[in-house]
C-alpha cells in the first residue's frame, strides 16, 4: 500500500522531511507541500516533483489521498493543526515541542486520542545509531543496572538573538532534546530536577534573559541520577555524546566525524573535526523517523515516539526553569500540578 | 538541464546506481534500463518508476533522450558496449575492469577518443571520503614528500568459487581496486612489482587455481615503495585502510563502523565491528562517483577517472600475477610489451 | 645536598612513599621508617636497606640527619604528628586528608608556619601526566575560558564495610581526591555543592549509613560550573577521566591501559581493560610528587601541594554532606562558618 | 639468593642497564663497572653506589662474588668477552647484535655452551607490554591461525652519518630489531626475504652506501607472510607498531604516549605525540629482561632470549642485504651456506 503524504510548512526542516519523504522511502508519496510563504511551498514542490503545493494547509487536511501529514510549522501552530487533522483523520507527525503550554498539549493529545489516530513526535535523535546502541546495551542488559548517565549536548554556535527571545529559553529549546534522551535511554521517568547555569558564551544572551551554559542533574524513580552538560557554542563543532555507567559496566558515544584519517606531524596527532551541525550528524536519524513512522501507520502499530513522549520534556524544562531561577532542586509533580 | 540516463545491467550494482541516479542526484532522470533478463530490467524500473525497461542495451543507444550510459553488465561485455556506445555519441559511465585483454581495451579508449565523449570507470573508492582525505593531505603537502604507502584490503569472506574460476584471480578480482588506489593517493605511476601469496583461506581456492592472501610491493616512479595486503576473508568484517607515511608526517584512515559506542565490562573494552560489506562500506562513494560524473558531463570538464585509469591496473595485475609465478619482480614494461 | 628522610607508618601507602624515596630518588637517603608495629617499620627496613626502624616516630624527629618526615600512619594522629614535626624543625610531606576537623586542621598548619618549614599534601593524582597536561591547557589558553568541567571518579570496588564505618563517608574518603582535582584544574575556588547521592553498589554501605554512588555539582568563583561523577565500584576497573569544556575548545583524557593492543574477532573489537588499581594507575603520580617535594625543600622554594590545599577539599567535602543530608544547594561559608 | 652482577661498558645502554639492575631489580647486586674510559667507568659507579669500576673488564671475570656480566661494550668486542666470560664461568647477558660475522656468532655460542653458562641478548622488544599482548593473542589461538604480519619501525631521525658508516647497514643496525620481533611474532623461521629499499630521508645516508627506507617481505615456514616498514626518520617520532592477522581476526597494536589527553579546538582534534625516543617508548622492556635474565639464572631456567636467538636476525639481515642488492627475494639458506 502507498501511503500519501503531505508537509506543512517550507522551512529547513519541512524541505529536510519532504526530500526524505520523495526520495528516501519506499512505497509512499509526497502529494502536496503547505507553506504560508506560497513561493516557498512550490520551489520545494517544484525541485521534488511533488505535484500539490499550497498556501492554505486545510487543503492538505481535506485531500482524501493525504493518509498523514508532517507538521513543520511554527511551534505556535503544532497544536492547532494537530487538532484539526486529529478530526480530519490523518495520522500526523509533528515536530518537537507540540507546545509550551501544558493544556494545549493536553488539548491536542485528546483530539488525537477521540480520533484514534497515529501521533509522532519528532524526537529523532532516539533513532540515531550511536543512541540505539547505548539503548539497545541497556535493554540488554550489557552493562547490568545503570547507575549514572551524563548527557553532553553542546551546539557549535548559538541561535540569533531574536530567535533566542521568542524560543523559550535553553531549557525549552536545546535542553528538550537532551531530557527526551535521557527518558528514552534510561527508561525511568524523572522525578527531581536541580539546573545549574550561566552566562558564558554571549552576554547579549543574558541580555536576552536567557542562559547559555548549563548542567543540569537529574533524579529518576528506578533511582538512576543522571547529568546532562549544555552548552550554546562548541568551537570544535556539534558535541552529541552520552555515557551510561551501570553495575555490569558502561557505554559511552563518541561524536561522528566526515572521516577517520588520522595526521601525525611535528606538531601532534590530530584528525578533522565532528561533523559540525545537526543535519549532517543526525541526517540518517531523520530518515529513520518518518521511516518508522510511515512503517507504524501502514501496519497499524505503534508508534516510536508518543504524543506523552512529546508532552513529559516540556514538563522538565518547566522544572529545569524553576530549578535555576530558585537554585533548588524542583520535582516535576510541582510543575504538573 | 536535465541529464538523461540509461542503465544497462540489473544485477547488484546496476540496481544500486539505478537507485541512486533516481533518487539521490539533482537534475537527472533514470529513463530506461536495459538487461538481458527482462524481468529483472523490468522489476528495477517499476520499483524505481523508470519509463522504460528492455532486454536489448542498444534500445539505450538510439533513444535521443539519454545522454549517458552506465555499463554494469558482465566485464566481457564492457568494451563492445564502450565502442558501440561511443560511436551513438553516448557519454559512458563503465565498471571496472574494463577488459582482461589490453588490445580489447585499447580499442574501446579508441573509440571513446574518436567519438569525443566523456568515459569514466568505476574505481568508487577514491569517492570515499576517507581516501579522499588521504589524497588531500597528500595534494596539500600534509605529509611532506611520500616516502612509503600501506593499503589493507581484506574482504569479509570469498566469493563462491564458481566465481573465483571465472574472475582472472585475485590480483584482477580484488587487488585492481588497490592498484588504482595506490596510483591515485601516490600520484606517480608503478614502474616494478612483487607479489608473495598463498592459499591460506580455502583450499578451494587453490584447487581453482587462485590464491587468496596476498601481499604486493610496489615502486613508483617518484621512488616511493608501497605494500597491498589482501585477504579473502577477515572474519570481523570488510577491512579497508590506507596508510601514507612521507617526510612531513603520516597519515593513516581507520574502518567505518555503524556506531561510535564502547562499552566496558569485566571482559574488557569494546565496539561493534565495522562495516560488514563494500555496500555498506562504500555506500557514499557509489553516490559521488556518479554526481561527479553527471557534473563532468553537464560542465563538459574532465572526468574524474578516466579510460586510461582504467587500463593501467590491468597491466599490474598482469605483473603481480606474473611475479607471483616466477617469484621475482617484475616491471610493467615487461607486461606491456 | 644529600637530603635525608624518614617515613612513619609502613602500611601499603608507606611503603610505596619508602620504596619511591630509596630507589626513584636521586640525592635522598632514606635513614629510618616507623611503625607502632615494630616488625612492619624493621621488614621495610630490611628490604630497602634502610639503617633504621623503630615503634616511636619521635626518634625520627630527633634524629638531626633527617631533614624531612613522610607521615603515612593513620588520619588521626596527622594533625598531632604535623605540629611535633614542625616543632623539631622537620620538612613535612603528610599523606591526604590533614584531619577531618577543621579546628585540628587549622593547630596543624598554625604550628608549620610558625616553625617556617615545608608541608606539602598528598594529592598525588596533580601529578599524574594526564591530569597535569589539561591543567597545562588551561593555563596556556589552549581551550580559552573554561565554562564547564567533568571528572568522572569511580573505583574498581568499595573498601571492606569496617573501613566504609570509619572513613567519614564517601565524600570525605573518596570524593576528596575529586574535589582538589577540581580546584587545581579550574585554577578557582568553590562556592556552592550540590550533591546527589544513592546506595547503588552495596546495601551494606547504605546499612554503614554511607552512599556509594553520587553526582556533585560545583559552582566556582569563576562562573565555571562543574560536575564530579563518583561510584565505588566499576567493575571494568579504575575509571579516572576528566573533562574541561572552554570558550575555545575543550580537553578530555582518557584512562590508561597496561597496554595498546586491539583485538579484531567475530565478536567484536576490543581491548584489555584500562590499569585496574590506583597503585598501578598513578605509580608514577607517587614518584613525582615526592621528587617535587625533595626539590622543593632542596631549593626552598613552595611546594606544589600546600597546607591550605589540604585544608579546603576537606570544607567542600563538609558541604557535599550537608547538601546530600538536606537536598539542596550549600555554600561553602555556611561550612566554613 | 643475591646475585651479583658486573656491567661492561658505561655508555648510554650500559649505563640504562646499571641503573635498572641497582634499583630495579630485587635481590641482585651491581657490583662492579668496567669500562675502557676509566672516567666513565667512576662516574656511573659512583653515581649508583656500586663499589668496583675499572678500566679493565677482565676484573670482573676474575671476581668470584660476580655471578653475572652484562656486555655493553662495543659490538666488535661482544663475541671476544662472551668467550672469556663464558670460561670464566660467568653467566652472560649481551646487548645485540652477538657478531656481524657468521663464524664469530658460532665461535661465541659453543663457548657458551661448553661451559654451560646462560646467554641471554638484549632484544629488549620482546618484553614491551604490546609486543607480548600480540605474542599472547597468538600463542592463545585468539586470532586463530595467522596468516600475514605487518611491523612498523620508523626511528625519530637517523644516526649520525660516522655511526652509519660503521653500523653495518639498515638491515644489521635497525631491522635487525625487527627480524628478532618477525620471528618472536609468528614463532616459526623466515624462509625468504624480499628488501625493496632507496634512499629518501638524506642523500648522506646514499652517499655512506646506505639506505634510510625500505619494505621487506619476508615469507614463514608456517606459510605466513609478512612485511617490516623502516624509515629512519619519522618526524612525529618513534613509530612501533605490529598487526597480525589470522584466520580467526587480527591483533594490532599502537604507539605509547605520554598522555592520554584529545584537545578539540577549531583547529581540530589532537593529541600530543608519540614517545619520542626509544629509551622512553621501551624503558619498562628494559627493566623487564633484566630481570627474566636474573630468574633464570637463579632457577637455573632457559632465558626467554637464546644465543641462537641472537644468530638467526643476522642471517636475515644478511638475505635482506644481498636481496636490496640483487633485487630479487634471497632464501636464508643462500646467505647460511
Amino acid at each position: 500500500m502507498t501511503l500519501g503524504f503531505g508537509v506543512i510548512g517550507a522551512g529547513r526542516i519541512g524541505k529536510l522531511h519532504a526530500e526524505n519523504i520523495a526520495t528516501r522511502l519506499r512505497d509512499t508519496q509526497l502529494l502536496a507541500i503547505a507553506d504560508i510563504d506560497a513561493n516557498a511551498a512550490a520551489s520545494t514542490a517544484s525541485k521534488l516533483r511533488v505535484p500539490t503545493s499550497t498556501d492554505d494547509y486545510r487543503k492538505l487536511l481535506e485531500n482524501p489521498q493525504i493518509d498523514a501529514i508532517v507538521i513543520c510549522s511554527s511551534t505556535s501552530t503544532h497544536a492547532d493543526i494537530i487538532v484539526e487533522a486529529a478530526k480530519a483523520g490523518k495520522h500526523i507527525f509533528c515536530e518537537k515541542p507540540i507546545d509550551y503550554d501544558l493544556s494545549r498539549i493536553d488539548a491536542a493529545l485528546k483530539a488525537v486520542e477521540e480520533a484514534g489516530v497515529k501521533l509522532q513526535i519528532g524526537f529523532n535523535r532516539r533513532f540515531d545509531a550511536n543512541h540505539r546502541r547505548v539503548k539497545q546495551a541497556i535493554v540488554n542488559g550489557e552493562i547490568g543496572e545503570p547507575h549514572l548517565m551524563h548527557i553532553v549536548s553542546r551546539d557549535p554556535a548559538p541561535p540569533p538573538i531574536e530567535y533566542i527571545k521568542v524560543s523559550g529559553g535553553i531549557f525549552f529549546d536545546m535542553t528538550i532534546h537532551d531530557f527526551d534522551m535521557a527518558r528514552f535511554l534510561v527508561g525511568s521517568e524523572v522525578e527531581e530536577i536541580y539546573a545549574a547555569a550561566g552566562v558564558m558564551v554571549d552576554p547579549a544572551i543574558g541580555a536576552a534573559g536567557d542562559v547559555d551554559t548549563a548542567i543540569i542533574t537529574l533524579k529518576f524513580a528506578n533511582g538512576v541520577i543522571g547529568t546532562i552538560d549544555n552548552s550554546r557554542r562548541a568551537v570544535y563543532g556539534y558535541d552529541q555524546r552520552v555515557e551510561v555507567f551501570g553495575s555490569g559496566g558502561s557505554i559511552s558515544t563518541d561524536n561522528r566525524f566526515s572521516n577517520q584519517a588520522t595526521i601525525q606531524t611535528t606538531q601532534g596527532v590530530w584528525r578533522d573535526l565532528p561533523l559540525h551541525f545537526f543535519l549532517e550528524r543526525y541526517a540518517d536519524s531523520f530518515v529513520t523517523e518518518m521511516r518508522e513512522f510511515a512503517q507504524a501507520v501502514r501496519s497499524d502499530t505503534i508508534v516510536p515516539v508518543s504524543g506523552p513522549d512529546g508532552r513529559v520534556p516540556v514538563l522538565m524544562a518547566m522544572a529545569a526553569k524553576r530549578s535555576y531561577e530558585l537554585n533548588r532542586p524542583v520535582k516535576i509533580k510541582e510543575v504538573e500540578a
